[in-house]
């Protein structure tokens, strides 16, 4: 690494010098994940927060935008005009907006306008979109639901925006802890703007919001003035029927619903949305929509999304008539059943007797990729070192999630990636993990 | 627009509750000349900076994918890696980073490792990532080169970027006048962090900076202790031979170098990427590159760039040999003799007595999209509304590109998307706008 010596002439910079967000402990939390996986290669890794590629053909990049090109030919553009559609810079809020409503409409029951709608380099520029448009200065706060997936928290350090937690109870969430957090950040005189929540199969805890407190949620934004929200990527790769969506429940337009195909569709995309049907009024009276402030943040962060991007995710959105429940039935049985195979090797693991002796437990998400641990040592970086190197077995600490600390005592386990047979081997090496800590625990008391 | 009358219930927003960027005059004005665009479809615009795409054929899409499959099936990846690389989530720094600076080094004379180069989702999303990395706090400030592309100037206004204009004379950027911004900058508390600069074949002036001014502002930014932000996307684009880039000259490692195929080779892949090969040490005296902070910004914006659309480039860097220059030998002569088409028919229309009559005067640029005149009334809105409703011809004010006003005299001119006889006839219709103006301005006085 000859590069990295620095010569005396050569310029030189001090990590102190650089942008917070970049001092942020979750990236090295990360970065330490990555190199545990990357130094016991033979571990089981219950980490990864990936989809399964066994679905994917590469053939199908192929077809999938063929399909696409066909589409335009048929609705009668020209040669000319697909080739500029595919090869030149297109409009910021995106090409495929019509496929994506009338998808959403098919799907989950969200009836909006296409202009309504901004398609974004994956859910993670649009977090990043939501968040600058509605963050405007230092005393505007987000609200999040805690523990909370570290996109939204990393474009929130990313745009220096005070993030406040409301932390979830054993069950989930609860309106009455957010109604709390709204009254005591204005107390202290900030504004609250927003809060949001993945409300299916969260990443990482792995619940899901009943339908009431769905309900009741929106009633409090209302009573609040404050938008929701909603990303929600795992709807659709967990078997059915599903709960309505908040969007879907929405009469007053306080939802900011988040979308990704990244899970459904293709990962490398990088294919997500916004749907911002909120009006914005100038101070001249002139209203549009807040997808249109959208687009503007949009054209200054990444210009437009990919038409390559657009155009395969287009041909998915074709094949299935818009309905990506349907074409990701065997997807969603897929995750589901791997969900069951590791609710059920714990069982085995930990029968009931051995569970209360140990202070062990877990919940049992009925979808989605991602269940959560609870186990009586603190699950940090050390213990996952030892888990790795020892048991070789991988998972990653919730305290990586929780913004302003806790989680210490559990642990996300991931199902998306695995076989059965990595599922059984790997949860049994992470009992006799878990196990071993608990005895040294009680040896140390 | 039913969907846009609020009622009572629905949630409403105020514009000046959200972020301040959305209501940079930039935008509007970016909106009004679009407006005018579609308002006048007839007139000819020498407005967008886009490339012609006579050269692209869509066929072209599936052949570049598959000969970068191919190659990593020749190197010797399996279905199941090549399968994963374009399918799944990919490196935050890219997947194509080894082709780039072997390009770099073919075309560029710029001899960097791959570890030092960030793929990005178009150049935007590159000038987000540098000036967030280097842009701590409130006293750091951007400086750049005035007029200046309005890419930099969003993004420092999203990120809430204190901008620093460095304003060039009739013949161009002057180091004394970077050198006095620094010391007064100094002397207000701010702490100067690098200097954005398009040295070739500008945006929007179509200056080009001197080798000696080149050696001269590496010299000014080791003495300065600043970094050099180089945006170059119209060098491949414009006949040979090229001034030497500020990063080929740089040994100090004090150039961080943005790219762009967008112009050269598919603007809707949207593939940009920096090069910063800068070290930074943490506090424990670790060191690394700035490459890796930039990635890790990125992991918070797009999370990692389309491996679609790094696959499609890749193809036509293997295509070529990484010789993106000889691949657009037929571009830039297109490009060439567009520019020399604008010179020679502004040149009939305003012979020398007559320029100097009226106060025209142009710049000659020999590469590049753009150039600049300068006219002898206000090239404002109102006056682009003038020309396009009686004259027919459409172009940019130049004070759109004055981040603290300027240019209110002066107009660009992009050449790049015009045929030969839209050209003649726009010059022409051109010449009769600005002699009606001038006359008015005459009878005015």
């Amino acid at each position: 690494m000859s590069e990295l010596i620095a010569t005396s002439a050569a310029a030189s910079l001090r990590k102190e010098d650089l942008h917070a967000s970049l001092s942020d402990p979750v990236l090295d939390t990360m970065n330490f994940l990555n190199e545990i996986t990357f130094r016991y290669p033979k571990a089981i890794s219950f980490a990864p927060g990936r989809p399964y590629d066994g679905f994917f053909d590469t053939g199908q990049i192929f077809t999938h935008i063929r399909r696409y090109l066909d589409h335009l030919a048929g609705r009668g553009s020209s040669a000319e005009q697909i080739r500029a559609a595919m090869f030149q810079y297109g409009p910021a809020a995106g090409l495929i907006r019509e496929l994506i409503s009338s998808s959403l409409r098919e799907d989950e029951n969200i009836d909006v306008p296409a202009e309504s709608i901004v398609v974004t380099v994956g859910c993670q520029e649009a977090m990043l979109l939501a968040l600058r448009a509605l963050i405007a200065g230092p005393d505007d706060v987000l609200l999040v639901s805690s523990p909370c997936y570290v996109g939204i928290t990393g474009a929130a350090s990313l745009l220096d925006v005070t993030v406040v937690a409301v932390e979830e109870r054993e069950d989930g969430f609860r309106c009455a802890d957010l109604d709390l957090a709204i009254g005591l950040a204005r107390a202290r005189g900030h504004r609250p703007r927003a809060f949001y929540v993945v409300p299916d199969h969260s990443n990482p805890a792995g619940t899901t919001m009943p339908v009431e407190t769905r309900g009741e949620l929106l009633d409090l934004a209302a009573r609040h003035d404050i938008l929701i929200v909603e990303d929600s990527p795992y709807r659709m790769v967990s078997p059915g029927p599903h709960l309505p969506a908040l969007k879907s429940l929405d009469r007053q337009r306080r939802v900011i619903h988040l979308g990704s195909f990244a899970k459904t569709a293709f990962p490398g995309a990088r294919v997500g949305f916004a749907v911002a049907d909120q009006t914005v009024t100038d101070a001249a009276g002139h209203a549009g929509l807040l997808a249109d402030e959208l687009a503007k943040i949009k054209s200054m962060v990444t210009v437009n999304t990919p038409a390559l991007s657009q155009a395969v995710i287009a041909g998915i959105l074709l094949a299935c008539d818009g309905r990506i429940s349907e074409q990701n039935t065997r997807q969603a049985a897929y995750y589901a059943r791997a969900m069951r195979s590791t609710l059920r090797q714990l069982d085995l693991c930990f029968p009931a007797r051995k569970r209360g002796a140990l202070g062990v437990h877990w919940n049992e998400p009925d979808g989605g990729f991602f269940l959560t641990m609870r186990v009586p040592f603190r699950a940090d970086n050390a213990a996952l070192s030892r888990s790795a190197e020892n048991f070789g077995v991988i998972w990653t600490p919730m305290s990586y999630f929780y913004p302003h600390g806790g989680g210490d005592y559990s642990l996300r386990l991931s199902v998306s990636y695995l076989s059965e047979e990595d599922i059984t081997n790997g949860i049994t090496r992470l009992a006799s993990f878990i196990e071993a800590e608990a005895k040294k625990e009680g040896e140390l008391k």
